[in-house]
């Protein structure tokens, strides 16, 4: 076997693109920091029960299992790390303010995702912590938006839907984890006949409500308009469609974002509990971020709290992104030299980049353009074009 | 249990920490970048065999093994980077010059490393391949010291060593690789009595230049001059000592710098095969950074290359930095008013921090300190001291 050879959908970064992962991790940062957003770095390992704590069975699948010699206990390579950070607020910030929190580091896919060439990402979040109303969701959104622009993605699709309305369809039904599985799967794929089927031992104003969901996808004003005036009422469902049509108001602004809306969207239902968000952008067929609400996440760690956020994969985002990296560079030779020392360091401290040339040395860099060179002019010496 | 316990030696890194870890790594990154060091982002998974390719068993025994479902194949989580990049530069570059490469990334240990306290570092290192003379080395050694620097670990104390000095000793002794490994541990602990019992079925000449290598440690100058009475005339062993004398000259410019010379020092002794340093400084037993030539390891991967470089621990070293990284606030309210809005967008364009503050918030944040408010003053909004 070639011991070269990588894992299926398992890849290196190479030069020039693990610069612009990078500087874009960096420009990103810096937004979140400039919002005020606190970084943290959890473990790449955990018990897996924490790990999949207030998590679906999705996420139990994704995970790749390795035991810990140390207890004998199972550890889990983290598929995400949302449910860390939400940990991480919960037990060891323990604040009673509101908490904003950024982070960015590497997770693992056991098996590829859908729609995905690749099972290592590098997951980049932000996340609001003790606020319930909508300004935190819109806050969440905004920073996406804002996410996306800085990557030079101008033009983004951006779908809501809101975990809420089939809370409220589904209010006074007893439904088994399974069942409730099998109907988001129904509705994710706008399965009607499928769907009329399965809901046949319902009454019939929840079965119509769950029907009516296939269609209530489309332009905002219109889909909320008809939600309406179609689904049953329920307070659940008029706060969800309240907070969709406050979030709708407020992104009205910004003219480079088509907003849409679409209340059969249940992926990520595994922890979501309120409104929930997907964008898109030209040249990706999955959406390149997703986030929303997800208040009950805490619970598991001893304390509940109200949380909205989102993520995105930073290699996905820069493979997109149009920006370029590329940096000019200068030779120079490798001599002992106080002057050319003096030089370099100068030239260094200015930000340029300067390449000693080894011996036998051909100088050949992804990332760098050497367009210039040090030369010895008399005693002094000087960059030239090459 | 509780879920919010994490394994044994493994910790999340909290705000104020994180930002640290980030800032130095930007800092450390930039350095490296200033050199002409490409940035590469190897895998955190690999099929086992790659992972260990040309390393020894203390690798074997720190990697944490999974199984892949896609291939039923055993993977291992990275115990260390420096093996995978050399793989990137011998089978992915493919080139025929020096390459400089360059990387950050989370790497774990199954067992606790000696002295340490934790399992999972962010492995950090610059290597330089194609280039077998000492310079670079010397550039390796360069650049490690201004890594420290950055950090603003201005005191440090460099211990240097050479692989090739007990490649010329033991020359023509058929020795396999559990004894060697025996022999070098003996050399690490410097027991010269258990060592002179382990060589007395070598000639004398060998056991004596074995015994000679325990007391070869001290100021450069002195130990250069003993290694050349006392040790076994080989041309391995010259062109060692002749190697350590031309970094040990050239590194005489550096006041803050305490060189010393160790040769029964062989850590990392797994494929080690020339110049070896371990860089100490003050509040850490152990070295923070260790490195050395290793120009045999691309040789699995089907392209032997002359290889050199150095990596350390980014935690550990954010924990020695004394560097504070803790910025200052603004507050804002969350109301929807467009002066506002231009108000906070331009302090963030300007490198602020603008934390809104959301429905019954009381902004609490370790990495900030909120020192200033936005103020509505008649129609516009301005900045004030609280």
């Amino acid at each position: 076997m070639n011991r070269w050879l990588l894992p299926e959908d398992i890849a290196d970064v190479l030069p020039a693109q693990a610069r612009k992962v990078e500087s874009l991790r960096r420009s990103i940062l810096d937004l979140y920091q400039s919002y005020g957003y606190e970084l943290v770095a959890p473990p790449i390992l955990e018990f897996l029960d924490s790990l999949l704590t207030g998590t679906g069975s999705d996420l139990n699948l994704q995970t790749f299992k390795l035991v810990d010699q140390l207890s004998g206990r199972t550890l889990g390579l983290r598929a995400d790390i949302t449910p860390q950070v939400a940990r991480i607020d919960a037990h060891l910030l323990n604040r009673a303010g509101v908490t904003r929190l950024c982070y960015a580091g590497s997770v693992a896919h056991a098996r590829t995702p859908v729609g995905s060439s690749s099972r290592e990402q590098l997951q980049l979040g932000a996340e609001i912590y003790g606020c319930a109303s909508w300004e935190a969701d819109f806050e969440a959104i905004t920073l996406l938006l804002k996410t996306l622009d800085v990557a030079g993605l101008k033009k983004v699709y951006l779908d809501l839907s809101h975990a809420g309305i089939l809370t409220g369809i589904l209010a006074d039904q007893m439904l088994d984890k399974d069942t409730i599985e099998s109907l988001y799967s129904l509705l994710q794929s706008k399965d009607r006949p499928r769907l009329r089927q399965w809901a046949t031992c319902l009454p019939a104003k929840v079965a119509d409500g769950l029907l009516a969901l296939t269609e209530l996808n489309g332009p905002c004003a219109e889909v909320l308009a008809n939600a309406k005036k179609v689904l049953p009422k329920h307070a659940a469902v008029d706060q969800a469609l309240a907070d969709l049509e406050r979030i709708v108001s407020a992104s009205k602004v910004n003219n480079n974002l088509e907003l849409s809306i679409d209340l059969a969207d249940l992926r990520g239902y595994q922890y979501h509990s309120g409104v929930m968000f997907a964008a898109y952008v030209d040249g990706l067929p999955q959406p390149i971020a997703r986030g929303g609400r997800y208040d009950q996440v805490g619970q598991a760690f001893g304390r509940s709290r109200p949380a909205t956020g989102f993520s995105l994969d930073l290699l996905t985002l820069a493979s997109l992104s149009p920006l370029s990296v590329r940096k000019m560079a200068i030779l120079a030779p490798w001599v002992q030299d106080a002057a050319l020392e003096k030089a370099i360091a100068d030239l260094r401290n200015r930000g340029e980049v300067v390449i000693q040339v080894l011996a036998g040395e051909a100088v050949e860099a992804a990332e760098y353009e050497c367009d210039r060179e040090l030369i010895k002019q008399g005693s002094s010496w000087e960059v030239k074009k090459k």
